[in-house]
């Protein structure tokens, strides 16, 4: 039997943070008829309110160290703030969202993140997404909307990485949906130059994503999003895209398409 | 055919905001096997966060004055930081906890309270509560956690008063269930003398109520309260309490009952 399609769709700062790009965003998501669920991030916003409360913010490769009053301000920020503006702005077009983090209905459980050369803190690695659940939302027409926290089961939540989150739901509804995973930032796809915008590198399998890596081609940030990618496509997911925000309403502008 | 029970609970600020109370609470209620609904409020949070972050808080009536700002900051508390913490501590007692504003799967929807004598700014007054949803969920042994923040629909979010929300979802929950409503707060019940914390009136009727009221006996704090509870009442909900958080646990305890 052919499986129903299904797209996870994640967000970052750039669109977040842009009230116009956000809600230009939201109405062309609110407009597609398959299942979809949406994953954002927010980091931009959470330190803008650590430093607002006198808070360091130490970054470690791009990710956060998560002290408790780091991750009361993620928890305020992604749960909080940003992920009902989207819900709320997503029932405005009619879509009927539900935001989630990874402690309500116990869908993403996590550890925390042993601390070897570089102590996260409150960090989470997921290991469990309980993918029955978030089907009967989508059986409901919910639209589930993610943000990057997620729990232990033991009442500790976690910051998880948003551009994981999403290659961990893709993974894990993939048995039971045609998934497309689509991560959509303000560039227009994984560029051969990060000098030039234009020169997006419109195809990348297993073969080139090493290739790139090995030849340290790509820049630091965009090495873990392919990660992600490739995860995901080992793990029953159809297709990848990287692209940027407009790919939503017009998927023939040029953006980069992974597979194995 | 008799009507299945459900447990409206609405607990406040003097519980959530200590951590050993909380905690003690949430064991409690997470060990209730009838299906059950959870609200709660966040003020003093709310405003403790306002204070750091140099934003003025202005109460009239008890009821705050929500400027744009303090919107983002009661939504940051109350639908990220106490939610969340409510959330992932009934997970760890087994109790599979969803967290919801108005906003989610359009639970809650209100109207802006018009400026009249006072501007109340952002703050919402319910004019529906969406019941079927809330039902869905509880048939999937989802135990709903509803802060006090709901939305109109069209994108704003609203301030909403928690001990409202607690009686209007009460009443939208009425003609599916035999609903108990337990307002849980520091004291054992509504006092006779605010003076003495032991004088309390075990019985109000609505005649006993309007005697209460008329002779203004009762503090300003606990009229909104009890109007709530006999809006309840006369909405298909069978029993409201105002009782100790302990009443949880024991429903022995003294406290108050009202009734028609």
């Amino acid at each position: 039997m052919k499986k129903q399609k299904l797209l996870v769709a994640k967000i970052g700062g750039n669109i977040i943070e842009d009230e116009r790009a956000l809600d230009s965003f939201l109405k062309d998501f609110a407009k597609i008829d398959d299942p979809k669920i949406l994953i954002h991030g927010g980091g931009k916003s959470a330190t803008k309110l650590a430093s607002k409360l006198g808070v360091k913010t130490e970054m470690i490769d791009g990710r956060r160290i998560t002290s408790a009053e780091n991750l009361e301000i993620v928890v305020m920020t992604y749960a909080g703030l940003l992920n009902k503006t989207i819900v709320s702005g997503l029932q405005r077009y009619n879509c009927n969202a539900l935001g989630l983090t990874g402690a309500d209905a116990n869908v993403i459980v996590a550890d925390k993140r042993p601390a070897q050369f570089v102590d996260y803190g409150y960090v989470g690695d997921v290991t469990t997404v309980n993918g029955n659940i978030i089907r009967s939302f989508l059986d409901m027409q919910i639209t589930p909307i993610f943000c990057a926290v997620t729990h232990d089961g033991n009442g500790q939540l976690f910051n998880t990485n948003a551009d994981t989150i999403a290659s961990e739901i893709a993974s894990a509804m993939g048995i039971h949906y045609d998934v497309s995973l689509f991560y959509c930032f303000e560039l227009k796809g994984v560029l051969e130059n990060i000098e030039d915008k234009d020169s997006v590198i419109e195809y990348i399998d297993l073969e080139k994503y090493t290739e790139l890596r090995d030849a340290e081609a790509i820049s630091d940030g965009m090495l873990p999003k392919l990660k992600n990618c490739f995860d995901a496509l080992q793990k029953d997911v159809s297709k990848v895209h990287i692209a940027n925000a407009d790919f939503i309403k017009d998927n023939t502008i040029k953006h980069t398409t992974l597979s194995l």
